[in-house]
């Protein structure tokens, strides 16, 4: 039920998913429901937004451990490629849950906007440290790992508006080579 | 109507926002919203994304008009303060009603998903021309306005997230010298 619910919200948003049709998509009885989340939506919504997060900090720990991942450009074409595969095998109908939920329900929970808030700063954090590794100035990463967090997630959002892959293509080859500079520059220092 | 609908929608959504609510907010009478929309939720949702999507494009222009807005730096800056007070005054509960129709809508309105890519599109087109007013070379203009709506966009999510300007102030400090930069190349030429 929360990779249904996680899915679901990919595609709709938190206030356009009901309880009744993550039961049926997970396929589940309708009492288990209850059962497994006896404090209701914000319960489930929160649990597959933790899950979720744990998936794109882990996608920072795999393209690091690409062989091909040298620079920060190509740790930031490597976190990219991820969410080119999902755009386009998924056709862009879904998108970043973190987000979604951000978007249309953490102004009305203040639960759910902590989750989020977590969410996005356990998926900064293995970015800035990524970043720092590849030989950006360790004063300088963490504020470049969330202009990238920033980029990634709109260039997200208007490539499925789009329904192209060019606002995360042009992320790619105009933010790679100013991470590279930031990290030359780190190495005259 | 429209206005309520817009700003109803910078909060929880599209799928959040229901018709009565936005027919009370607005104090219409209830017959209204079936006389001036008779196509229902879509047609008033769409109007209010056309309003919304004409002001981002003049905040643009208004930035251009600055007498201190003399580099791209300066015009990312001005462009940020207008979203810097928007969340300020209205202490981070509301964000772009573009955004929030894309992330919950997209997907299942096509009519929708329409609107709101010809908003970004109209969006992007004065960006793009003012970064080219102001020395950046015009074949690369056009990506860097994507760029700067993509880090914009997302840094306004995960501002509201966080309730503070830390990532809209990252974007301007660390994307302002990358802009002015793109602009000196452009001059050397």
């Amino acid at each position: 039920m929360v990779r249904s619910a996680a899915q679901l919200i990919r595609r709709q948003g938190v206030s356009g998913t009901g309880m009744r049709e993550i039961v049926a998509d997970a396929g589940a009885p309708r009492g288990s429901l209850r059962h497994y989340f006896p404090d209701g939506k914000v319960q489930l919504v929160s649990e597959a937004l933790v899950m979720m997060g744990g998936v794109a900090s882990r996608r920072v720990a795999r393209a690091l451990a690409r062989p091909e991942v040298r620079s920060p450009g190509a740790l930031l074409d490597a976190v990219a490629e991820d969410w080119r595969r999902d755009l386009t095998t998924e056709d862009f109908v879904a998108g970043c849950p973190l987000v979604a939920a951000a978007v249309d329900a953490a102004s009305t929970s203040e639960p759910l906007r902590q989750v989020v808030g977590q969410a996005f700063d356990d998926w900064q954090a293995p970015l800035s440290a990524g970043l720092a590794a590849l030989g950006v100035p360790a004063a300088r990463a963490p504020r470049l790992a969330l202009l990238v967090l920033s980029a990634l997630e709109g260039a997200i959002i208007l490539s499925r508006i789009r329904r192209d892959l060019v606002p995360l293509d042009t992320l790619v080859t105009e933010l790679g080579p100013m991470l590279d500079a930031a990290a030359t520059e780190g190495a005259d220092e």
